[in-house]
């Protein structure tokens, strides 16, 4: 029997219901939507990184990344990266950061989906993820 | 060569078209969009458990979990819930329902996503899920 | 270590950013969002298969067979299909076109998701798939 371990880094709000910020059972590794809320600090809310895109963006990748360190995990390992954006406008914006991000892998991370959804009032991107370990 | 096998409840409608419910292979579970209808009536065309978003998350939260239970999984193999929303506004009477719902669980059911989308009119909840088995 | 492997047809253009057509690493096999584009042709842009629905589900669907073929997978081995549309009203008709597609199958090809986002203009579906190989 294989455990499913919950995934919560130190950096990370408690999540707002009953459910983990990422799951790991067996080789695989699940990260629930993040998005760019600054490293958790003790009696304050959730806070985003910025209002910008660009600010959003790069915090998002830190918290995913976050998760995927927790669980054993890298980049490498991301088969699939959902991106939400809530304007179909951000799209060459979110494009150039993700590229410049991810520009030192030699394999391109994974595939990816981006798809334009409603978020909560401020946030511009959410991300999830899906990792095989090796 | 592990099999694909189709997983349909009794308590499910026909599927609107040439897919299934839920799929299982080896030990992946993954469960189709899951809305608000009630269990299927002969004769009768698919019906939401009724207007409010209660009554439609808690009979897709009994419709994902048959497909799980038919497949031989439970809440507790799940490692990815997708859950789509047509109104921002409803996001924390959402997470209430859903607190309770899993409030027994010791371990965080699993990551979770929330995307704001249109759905088919009447709907206000959609629910899809990926299961590991252990 | 099992490695990650990139898929890509060469039917495809390139990936706008850096990410894969489609990855697999052992006998997970995921597909990126695929969109009506028809094949790339050099020095030129990616060009939408036609205005219409059902163009552009046909080549869609195509552009993700072709992403199952090349990393030995067939649309038998797809456990979800994610279906992006942008219009309520075109899910009659994109039903209709998909059960014309897998008709010949004995077993329904998967589970499936359908949600309704915004997507880049002039594009009108998008689809992801996640295939586990026997």
């Amino acid at each position: 029997m294989t455990e499913k371990t919950a995934i919560t880094p130190s950096t990370h709000t408690a999540p707002p219901a009953k459910f983990s910020h990422g799951v790991r059972k067996g080789n695989i590794l699940q990260v629930a939507g993040q998005v760019g809320f600054l490293p958790a600090a003790e009696g304050q809310a959730p806070t985003p990184a910025g209002p910008t895109l660009r600010e959003q963006t790069l915090q998002t990748f830190a918290n995913v990344e976050a998760i995927l360190t927790e669980g054993g995990a890298s980049w490498d390992d991301v088969m699939m990266i959902r991106v939400y954006l809530t304007d179909t406008g951000h799209f060459a914006e979110m494009n150039e950061i993700y590229n410049e991000y991810f520009k030192d892998l030699t394999v391109a991370p994974a595939a990816r989906t981006t798809v334009y959804v409603g978020l909560p009032a401020g946030l511009l991107i959410e991300i999830d993820a899906l990792a095989v370990l090796g």
